[in-house]
């Protein structure tokens, strides 16, 4: 069986590395032939909107997943028509604008950051008004990684903001003083079957995913979130890995955002849990019994960004796997990630202390 | 970094599924651009012993390794002085010949049951009147899965087994009736470092691995395994995994043969150890630092012969991960296994028993 899949990133990548011991075959579509899952697959050469490469792909393939949100809607409804898609492209439209994301989440009663729209520039001097100061403006669009988002601290920000964001449709959000941030992984198969990682903690660094670690120990939280993420899942009648990341404020969960995907939070299950998100996607979107999700001790993830460290230093720690996506390096750039599987918390925290140094970050 | 594999069977494709994450590429030398490895890399179509295929092998990568032990010596010495090759040729001549094998474990000091070699027709005369019935009659060079050897019941057997195995050099065995199989799989840095994994038990079915039960728990055992095997990996001057397959009598190991290469029954590591013999056998010729070998639960291993069961039955199994290498149906053939993990070795025990169920076989 053929999985297509648009977009050869690291997600891609790690995605054809899972199915490959399933006996699968994978087909990537991207602009080019190097990309992290080029490497280890056939590739399309194509933008993702290239009808021809779209045709091309679901001639090829049994069944379509993404590995970007960035996806022209229209040009998956149009693939969606000739071979199964999935996640399906509700849910990815969703996904796709923070207002209708943030919509859903209060139809569906899961706390979030007060927010409101924000079409013009007179609708965003109202909704400053209502939210005050500090509130967080965000482009409804393409924003990830910290892009397409501005901090309002006051009202002197928010016309250099306005321009900046490209006066395009926007939402406003109040800033939330959190205590941390957490993800939590969920897992659907079309026939019903969920199945929840346990929470992550995750540390940003100016809007990237510095570190990850696993699992955050809190009986209410984890089920508070897994209710909020069975509900999403069963409205949106999802397939695949869904991830939905939190702000924590005392004993409240707030939803931040989703991602229709694996997700960088999740890198940590390929060595700490017994069946990774990859896999666990794959066996999703084919329907297949769902794998178990319990974890193997304890672990960590850290990004490896702008320049990989030397492997010798990294492997040298215990329970350390590189993964390195084969990418060109650049400044800040996702290059890989190391994860660290310890048999106790703070075991893992002293090897994730050393790892960070190799990296040029530090614990927080 | 490109590494070069000589064989592209489900071994060749493993070690590479292994080390993409390292971020290296692979290369394959096989018949058939088929083969399991071909499907996920890059194939060079050719003998093991085509002398322009193997320059080409070596002009296209760092370092070569092989996944099949029946590689000629004399096209293997010829590649090794244009390439680094690990493990070392030597190595490998010695696990060729399973009269130099047992004569390297005579000079080591390793239990090895009684055996003697046998040239000519009048040599196996002489040789059954010494170690006496029943034995096992064994051709020196290209022996696996049972092949190349016969079981001596009487004197009666004698003329049959020499004519069949092809009159050529031999080896005659005293037959152990030995009370299990275990493997020790150990791994080993050219700058010397070594780790070994739990050992592991076997069980054979018409000469050919059935299942693989891991940790095989017993510290005497365990550690007099390890010391048989890091003195082998010293005087070979080792870098890679090697493993020994022993017979238990009693107490007693008694080393039965070798393989200078990721084995069968260490399988279960993929997902039941820390790291996996695959990921350790890439570190190791690439002189990295070794990754942890420590369990994760108890785990099984099953073969998967002659036809796929169905996926879905499968990985319905608590902790089940199927490995479909991809290849064509053919009975007895070796087409996939599957691991299973469990949090102790009753639950797994309980799965196994499903699992042989569904593979047409049984515990024993």
């Amino acid at each position: 069986m053929k999985i297509g899949i648009i977009g050869a990133g690291q997600l891609g990548r790690m995605l054809a590395l899972a199915g490959y011991p399933l006996g699968l075959r994978f087909v990537f579509l991207d602009k080019t032939p190097e990309a992290p899952g080029g490497q280890v697959g056939q590739i399309i050469e194509g933008e993702f909107d290239d009808p021809a490469a779209l045709a091309r792909l679901a001639e090829l393939t049994d069944v379509v997943t993404f590995d970007v949100e960035n996806v022209p809607e229209a040009a998956v409804r149009e693939i969606a028509e000739k071979v199964q898609f999935l996640p399906p492209v509700g849910a990815l439209a969703t996904a796709q604008d923070r207002l209708s994301e943030k919509r859903t989440f209060s139809a569906l009663h899961i706390p979030t950051p007060r927010f409101l729209p924000v079409a013009t520039r007179e609708a965003l001097e109202l909704a400053v008004t209502q939210l005050g100061f500090p509130s967080v403006l965000k482009t409804r669009r393409m924003g990830y990684d910290g892009r397409g988002q501005r901090f309002l601290k006051g009202p002197e920000d928010v016309d250099d903001s306005w321009e900046a964001l490209g006066r395009m449709p926007m939402i406003l959000e109040a800033f939330v003083e959190f205590d941390t941030e957490l993800s939590i992984i969920g897992v659907r198969r079309p026939s019903g079957d969920i199945r929840f990682y346990p929470l992550a903690e995750n540390i940003h660094e100016e809007g990237i995913l510095s570190y990850t670690r696993a699992p955050y120990v809190d009986g209410p939280l984890q089920d508070t979130a897994e209710r909020y993420s069975r509900r999403l899942m069963e409205h949106l009648d999802y397939a695949g890995v869904l991830t939905i990341e939190f702000f924590v404020e005392g004993d409240q969960l707030l939803a931040n955002e989703i991602a229709p995907r694996v997700h960088n939070s999740g890198h940590w299950t390929i060595e700490g849990a017994v069946t990774s998100q990859f896999e666990n996607h794959i066996r999703a979107i084919l329907d297949l019994p769902l794998g178990e999700t319990r974890c193997n001790g304890h672990s960590a993830m850290v990004n490896l960004l702008g320049e990989m460290p030397e492997l010798t230093d990294v492997l040298s720690l215990a329970g350390a796997h590189v993964h390195d996506y084969g990418k060109e390096p650049r400044p800040n750039r996702k290059l890989g990630h190391c994860t660290l599987v310890a048999p106790d918390s703070d075991e893992r925290d002293r090897a994730l202390s050393r790892l960070l140094e190799l990296a040029g970050r530090s614990l927080r």
